[in-house]
C-alpha cells in the first residue's frame, strides 16, 4: 500500500458518518456542529521514534497513529468525534512536486528519510462535567488498570534485532501464538474507548492512558492531583507471554510491565465502593479490570514489589 | 530562541483567554464548550518545504506555522477560537531522551535534521451558514482581492542565494525598506482573519486563501462550484517593490503575482452590488478590496492579460 492510498483508507475511515461533520475535508477547513462539551488532542508520530518504517506496514502505522491518538479521548471518557490527518511526507512530497513540476504518481515511502503521521483528534460529551481528567483523584479512591501490561514492551523486545531470544513459540486456545499477540500489542494498539466511557459512567475521578509505562503515568495523576498512589505489584495484571519473553531476554518482567509503555490500557482511580460496578461495566466490553492499589494524600508514586522492596518509578529504565 | 523557548511561547499565546476553553493543555485532551458550528483545519510545515531554517528564527517559524493555519479559518469567515500544537522534533527529542535516560537541557535546532511543525487549528461561528465555503460562487459574482499580490514570491526570490540581484532599496514614507517588506511578506504572513469575517458578514458566496497562488487557487473555486473565473491581470493589486524585483531578475511580475503563492489574501466572490459595502467593511482592518474579475457560468480560470492574451494557470510556473 502506498501512501496515497494510506491516506485514502484513512480519510475513509475517518469520514464514517458523524452526524457532526457538516463538511468534511476538501474545503479550506471541516465544519461541525458540537454540542456540549469537546475534548480534543494532537499526537505526532515520527519513523524511527514512535515506530520503525520496516516493522510496519503502512496500514498499521496509520491505524497506530490514530489508536493512540484516540487513546486521548479515551482516557477523557469522551465519545470519539472527529479526526484531522497530516501526513506530512506527503504534504512535502505535493508542495515539491508543485514548486518543481514533478508529476506525482503513487509510489512507495521506504526510501523516504522521514515519515511524520500528525492526527488531530476531537471528542465529545454532554457537558465538561461528564469528562474525566488527571485531578481528581482523592485519598481512599481505589486505583484500577484495564486489560493486561507488559505486552507492548514485550513485543518490542521481540522486535528488535539486537535482542538475542529462542523461544518456543506456544500456541493459545484461541490458535493464536502468544508471542504473535505481543507484536500486535506493539505494532497494532488499540485505544480503550468503550472503557474508558465506562469508567467515566461509573464515577472514574481520574484517568489517563498507559503511553509511558505505568510507573510514568500514575506520576501524572499524582502530581495533577497533588495526591499519591500506592501500587501493588503482585496485583498487575501482566499479558501473557510476558513472562517468557522476560526470562527468555534476561528481562525483570515488571520492569516491562511497569516501565514498558505503550499498552494504551486505561489507569483510572474511583471511590472503592465503585469498583465492582467499573468491572461490569469494562467487562461489557470484553476487557478485565483490576483493582491495582489505592490513592493516598503522601504524594508521589510507589510500586510495593512482591519481596517487601518499595520502587519509586518515574518512567522508562528507572525500576530497581 | 531554542525550541522549548519556541513551544512556550506557542503556548502561552495559544492559551491567550478564550471564553470556551475549560482545560488546557497537561491533561490527555483539552476541553472546550463549543456552540453553534466549529471550522477545524491541520497544517503541517517542514523544514526544507515550507519554510528554511537558516532563513528564519524559530519564532518566525512558530510565527508563520501558525498563520498559515489560522488562514483558512481566515477563509472561512471563522473567529478563531482554539489552536493545537506538535512540534514533532520535541515529541522526537523528548521520547528519545526518555528511551535514552538523557537529559534534555534546552538546546538549539540548527544541526537537526527536520524540524516539523503540526497545527490544528479550530474556528467558530454562530451558525454553519455563516461559514463560507468554496463552493457557492454563482454566475455574474463579482471577484475580489483583499491586500496586495506577489509580495510572498518576490521576497522568496531575494532570499533565495541562487538568485544574482543587485537592486537600489527605495526607503517608503515609513521609513521601511521596500525590499524588507517583501522578506517579511515571505517569512512573516499574516492571516486576514477581520477581513475573512467582513467579507462573509458582506454576502461572500465563496471564499478562499491565497496558499498556491492565486491561479491555482482560483482553479479550486471554479470546480468547488461548478463555474468559471474570469480575472483581468490589469487590475490585479501588485504589492510594491515586486515591479523592481520582477525587473532586476528578469522575472514576468505577473508570474509572481498570479502563480507565487504564499501571500495567505483572500479571494473572495459575491454579488456585484454588495463589492462596495464589503470594501468598507475590510478597510476598516487596514486593508484594501479590489474586485479583479467575475464569475461566469463556462468552467476553468482565464486571465486575460493587458496585451489581449488568455492564460489558464492552475498553479506554480504554469502562467505563459
Amino acid at each position: 500500500m502506498g501512501e496515497f492510498e494510506l491516506l485514502a483508507r484513512l480519510r475513509e475511515r475517518l469520514a464514517q458518518a458523524r452526524g457532526r461533520v457538516l463538511l468534511g475535508s476538501g474545503d479550506d477547513a471541516a465544519v461541525t456542529a458540537p454540542g456540549g462539551a469537546t475534548a480534543t488532542s494532537i499526537d505526532a508520530m515520527v519513523d524511527g521514534i514512535h515506530f520503525r518504517r520496516e516493522w510496519s506496514s503502512l496500514a498499521q502505522i496509520g491505524a497506530k497513529a490514530l489508536a493512540t491518538a484516540l487513546s486521548d479521548l479515551a482516557a477523557m471518557g469522551a465519545t470519539p468525534g472527529e479526526a484531522y490527518v497530516a501526513l506530512e511526507l506527503l504534504d512535502g512530497l505535493a508542495a515539491l512536486a508543485a514548486t518543481t513540476d514533478t508529476a506525482l504518481a503513487g509510489g512507495d515511502v521506504t526510501r523516504a528519510p522521514a515519515l511524520s503521521l500528525t492526527i488531530a483528534v476531537v471528542g465529545h460529551a454532554p457537558s465538561a462535567e461528564d469528562l474525566v481528567t488527571r485531578s481528581g483523584a482523592r485519598p481512599g479512591d481505589a486505583v484500577v488498570v484495564t486489560g493486561e501490561l507488559g505486552g507492548a514492551a514485550a513485543g518490542l523486545l521481540l522486535l528488535d534485532p539486537a535482542t538475542d531470544v529462542s523461544l518456543h513459540l506456544p500456541v493459545d486456545k484461541a490458535g493464536k501464538c502468544k508471542l504473535t499477540r505481543l507484536i500486535e500489542r506493539q505494532l497494532e494498539p488499540q485505544a480503550r474507548l468503550a472503557a474508558g466511557q465506562a469508567l467515566a459512567g461509573a464515577g472514574a475521578t481520574a484517568m489517563i492512558d498507559l503511553s509511558d509505562g505505568l510507573g510514568g503515568d500514575a506520576h501524572h495523576i499524582a502530581a495533577a492531583s497533588g495526591v499519591g498512589l500506592r501500587i501493588d505489584a503482585a496485583a498487575l495484571p501482566i499479558a501473557r507471554g510476558v513472562a517468557e519473553v522476560a526470562r527468555a531476554t534476561g528481562t525483570d518482567p515488571l520492569e516491562l510491565v511497569v516501565s514498558g509503555g505503550e499498552d494504551y490500557e486505561l489507569l483510572a482511580t474511583l471511590p472503592p465502593e465503585r469498583v465492582d460496578e467499573a468491572a461490569v461495566a469494562v467487562a461489557e466490553g470484553g476487557l478485565a479490570l483490576t483493582r491495582v492499589g489505592e490513592v493516598v494524600a503522601d504524594e508521589g508514586v510507589e510500586v510495593r514489589l512482591p519481596d517487601g522492596r518499595v520502587s519509586s518509578p518515574r518512567g522508562f529504565d528507572q525500576l530497581g
